[in-house]
């Protein structure tokens, strides 16, 4: 079940680095792609930096409206995540071809995509010189939603079930799922 | 063994979101610290996006020299990565504290730390405003090497051990290994 996320925690749903579901919403359509270039870059108010490429329909569309979400899809999304990294929106509807569902944001108009464990509705903050020369749109968090059936303790507990992990894109349709979870230990002596 | 990578393939190092170790050298002095925060952001010439906090060390060291080394470490070096992400370079020789040991880099001064499966010698463009606001370096790579043992057809494949694998943080020393490899295939009838 989608529940709300503090927003203090949202950067932790993009924080192992997870390939990410861009969508965007203007001018009566909608769209979804991929993003494997997407990091947080403040915690308090949570903002987050996406590679977003020049031509697309998502940019288009982003640019319009001033805003997009950021959704973590699951390897149960695996082929559906790689086809919208592929074709166009400005094309085909990616929403029909690719069988992702969209389900109404809280605070924008982009829409989340149902199926996936977390979800950032954004806006952009204006940059517009970063975005031009590197394709670069750096976003303010202004709601956050988690998968509570893998949320557990403020973190992500994948032990659910496999199809749960999100997925992290290596090149051509090759991905790593997030594996084993590790806690590191600090040697002792250690300030902290 | 350390083998030079193509510029062109050096997104892959990063692309599936590890975290990294951040090297940097001026003055005299050199330091590492961890970062989850980077990402790649163009191909060829391959630039990567990666924050710097204000105040650190290591920010000084970059800003100072204009240059910086990203690594990809692995869950053998877990404890030592959790460390260097924690404390300071100013108070402490994390080299010594840590157990990490520095190898000469090819094309910047920053040290590359040996035991890594990734590393990329990066320029810093200069770019001072988001640098300023968001403490966002946007860099070049400008030499790339892999760990041959874990690089296989022009990608990663972990295959030859557990011990290998990169390290994704979560938060408070909680980090996920790379899991799993996965093909996704494109829909029947698709464009590519």
């Amino acid at each position: 079940m989608r529940v709300p996320l503090e927003l203090r925690r949202a950067y932790k749903l993009l924080n192992h680095g997870p390939t990410t579901l861009v969508t965007s919403a203007a001018n009566g359509r909608t769209n979804v792609m991929a993003a494997a270039w997407t990091m947080p870059i403040d915690f308090e108010p949570p903002k987050v930096a996406v590679v977003i490429a020049e031509g697309t329909f998502t940019r288009e569309l982003v640019e319009d409206s001033g805003e997009l979400t950021l959704c973590v899809p699951t390897r149960a999304q695996l082929d559906a995540v790689y086809a919208v990294g592929s074709d166009s929106g400005r094309d085909e509807d990616k929403w029909a071809s690719s069988g992702l569902r969209a389900a109404p944001a809280s605070r924008v108009q982009a829409p989340l995509v149902e199926g996936c464990v977390g979800w950032l509705e954004c806006r952009v903050l204006p940059e517009s010189d970063v975005q031009r020369k590197y394709d670069l749109f750096i976003v303010e968090v202004v709601a956050a939603w988690v998968e509570d059936s893998v949320w557990k303790e403020g973190g992500w507990d994948f032990s659910a079930g496999e199809e749960y992990r999100p997925i992290h894109h290596l090149a051509g349709g090759v991905f790593f799922a997030t594996g084993e979870r590790i806690q590191a230990h600090k040697p002792e002596g250690a300030k902290k």
